[in-house]
């Protein structure tokens, strides 16, 4: 059973708060540097930044006629979970372990914000980002993926010189991007090797390599 | 007569550099204040937020079946010229005066870092955004007006405080809120009205309310 519907009014001022919690996002800082003044990006500038991937890069992803707006919706969400449950980094291999079970718990409460019908639609695009089963969700998470490993590059290795971040493991994590875009993951392929060329970005340890 | 098409390695190679300059709209930073910290926003995560504003709040358009996506994409683009032209306050009447002209320039160059034909698709969309002659760009700038109201009273008056600014003004500034969604402007009507009973947004001078 639904509950009784809101006053259109109601209903407004119930979203409107919703997005006054969102501008928490704001505040939640990543691991990688913007290019200029190489400060900590915030989510919400990278959750911009990936709109920007999306509208600009859509022509290269593997399935022609992808639902751009779709795409949309899942980048400009897909950070939210990260107000309650913190920004945890690609390489943290213990924060990865829990990560999604505490994301989970966050997005009933975040998107638990909204009006029903739309708390369930958000929660949607959410599960079908996070599952990466359809053209749109691997198309927003190879985005998600390159956009990192280009600020990376782009600071001179940024992040990766911070954690000691090696090739192979940039590779591992990423390189599902491929299943968004081929052409975005042989550009990414070959600027990781030119990174590492260039002394970004460490090569593996050779003694470890079967790790 | 168009150049030669460009190989698409080297169209996504162009696309990316794009991507890389736009990184620096993350350090143009507004007069309206994040809610939490209570520094400055920037108009990247300003970008971020108003997308969010537009998927949570395009029911509420005056006009029905609004094109989101290309709302969206208007207000992904709408504030790059600021990379070049920097942001100019909504109530620094001088800077108001020739603030066309010099976003026009930063948008000639900038949308021209991309392929021509993508150039000219994102061009239109400024042009559109800045016109305000559809429906979805009376929305986009809808929201662009909207969500620096919202942060000013979620932070006590922030800008206005700072600034001075005095309610006649801020209605002046924002009522074409009402040619995108009346239902948005008779909220934000409201709360400026309880914005002055709280003491956030000075009234009108009463001996200068002619003025």
């Amino acid at each position: 059973m639904e509950t009784p519907s809101l006053s259109p009014a109601a209903r407004l001022a119930q979203q409107i708060e919703f997005i006054v919690e969102c501008d928490k996002l704001k505040e939640i800082f990543r691991q990688t540097l913007v290019t200029k003044s190489r400060r900590a990006e915030n989510d919400a500038e990278h959750s911009w930044h990936l709109c920007l991937c999306v509208i600009v890069l859509a022509e290269h992803a593997n399935t022609p006629n992808l639902d751009v707006l779709r795409v949309l919706k899942m980048v400009i969400l897909h950070d939210l979970v990260e107000i309650d449950a913190g920004d945890t980094f690609a390489y943290d291999t213990a924060g990865m372990a829990n990560q999604h079970e505490r994301e989970a718990v966050a997005a009933s409460r975040i998107f638990g914000l909204l009006p029903p019908d739309q708390a369930r639609q958000f929660r949607a695009l959410w599960d079908e980002f996070e599952e990466r089963a359809t053209p749109e969700s691997r198309f927003a998470a190879a985005v998600d993926r390159f956009q990192p490993m280009l600020l990376n590059v782009r600071t001179q290795g940024g992040a990766w010189q911070k954690h000691g971040i090696t090739h192979d493991r940039v590779v591992a994590r990423n390189q599902h991007v491929a299943a968004g875009s081929q052409a975005i993951w042989a550009y990414a392929d070959q600027m990781l090797k030119e990174a590492v060329a260039a002394g970004f970005l460490a090569d593996a340890p050779r003694s470890k390599a079967e790790d």
